[in-house]
């Protein structure tokens, strides 16, 4: 069962048997319900969590008092990755947004592994290059794309891509996070929503969007950005 | 010469003296004019650069013609460090925006160390978390802080942190190109600069911008962001 959650993270689904086994042996799953805080910002980071099921939200405080949504992580996602990197601290505040089921990771053995094994920390290396162009995908979409475009691209990846035709899917948390995690002011998002149902056609209902062909949504949203279809990036 | 220019990097810099030598010794320098060409997106990489002087533009192509810049790198940056990971093939377009000099090191060199020397693979992957730290503090800077609170955030990383009293800087490139590095229109930039000025009473004649107390654009600027003051982030 363990064996089978570290399998959903691409980066441990390269592992090896035995490292994987390894880590597997030290590993437990954790529940947290809606609004429980897995870690809190600067504290010594004791955990890396593999989200099995639900999302969790990363916030970090700026110094006027805001609050700053820097990612939302569902199944699959490592939450605290980069506290493997001195000085070893939460960088931010990782609070779960739906009930959530994790497989809670020894920081300390991570970072062991790190230290002892070439090979996953050429892994590790592999993953986060990855991600980090991911990343700059999203810095670039906060300036060529669309507010109606950029809440198209969650969609098209919520999809699981490549989609093909019909497409019913699930917001998996409330619009307000959703805004905030694509960077939008809530009126924004609304306005930007009604924008792009009415370009593309799709449907939404409560938390629930439909569309009768993903291609349209595809058509609309794409254009404007410099990556390539299938995209591999995370909702 | 070629040992000091490897020390302008962080990364290489927290090297040992056998493995920096090794690289050395594989590096030659190269200049190039404003307006050449470092390498194409997408063609089979085979060095990374590092800036020993000048300025290097990173731009992707979006899918409908346009031209997305995704970063702009100075002194002690290295260009193309993702290629290190498959597909091994540019992922941007990187033309000198200034007569530039650069360290080529060989993609074949960094490949094999990162085969074959755990240290220098652990080494590149804390350098590489550090980096996404910065990329996602930009994402949020683009939701959290305004157009002039973004210009004054890239002046105050120019001028050198920890800085105080007066300060004198020189934009290292157009107007232009630097609208287009902060994710800006240019008449988005030009009214941003304006107010600005009005705010903090800094001063801009041409490329040259002065300060008579950088404590002021601080103030102005680092106050929606959730990082901490002196930011090691790069302009």
């Amino acid at each position: 069962m363990i064996l089978d959650g570290l399998l959903t993270s691409p980066l441990m689904a390269e592992l090896k048997t035995p490292l994987l086994e390894q880590i597997a042996s030290a590993c437990h799953t954790k529940d947290f319900q809606e609004g429980d805080v897995l870690c809190h910002q600067n504290d010594v980071a004791h955990s890396v969590w593999l989200v099995l099921h639900g999302w969790v939200k990363l916030t970090r405080e700026t110094l006027d008092g805001g609050d700053a949504v820097w990612d939302v992580l569902g199944t699959g996602h490592l939450v605290g990755l980069e506290t493997l990197t001195p000085p070893f601290t939460n960088t931010t505040r990782a609070v779960a947004v739906s009930d959530t089921t994790t497989l809670v990771i020894p920081h300390s053995v991570l970072r062991q592994l790190i230290d002892t094994h070439g090979e996953f920390a050429r892994l590790v290396l592999k993953h986060v290059l990855r991600q980090q162009q991911d990343e700059r995908l999203e810095i670039e979409h906060r300036t060529h794309q669309t507010a109606p475009q950029r809440i198209g691209c969650f969609l098209l990846k919520l999809a699981g891509t490549p989609a093909k035709g019909k497409v019913d899917i699930q917001l998996p948390f409330d619009k307000g996070l959703l805004a905030a995690r694509l960077g939008m002011q809530p009126e924004t998002f609304s306005r930007a929503l009604a924008k792009l149902k009415q370009e593309t056609g799709l449907r939404m209902t409560g938390a629930h969007v439909e569309m009768d062909d993903v291609d349209a949504l595809r058509a609309y949203t794409c254009g404007a950005c410099s990556g390539t279809y299938p995209c591999h990036g995370h909702a």
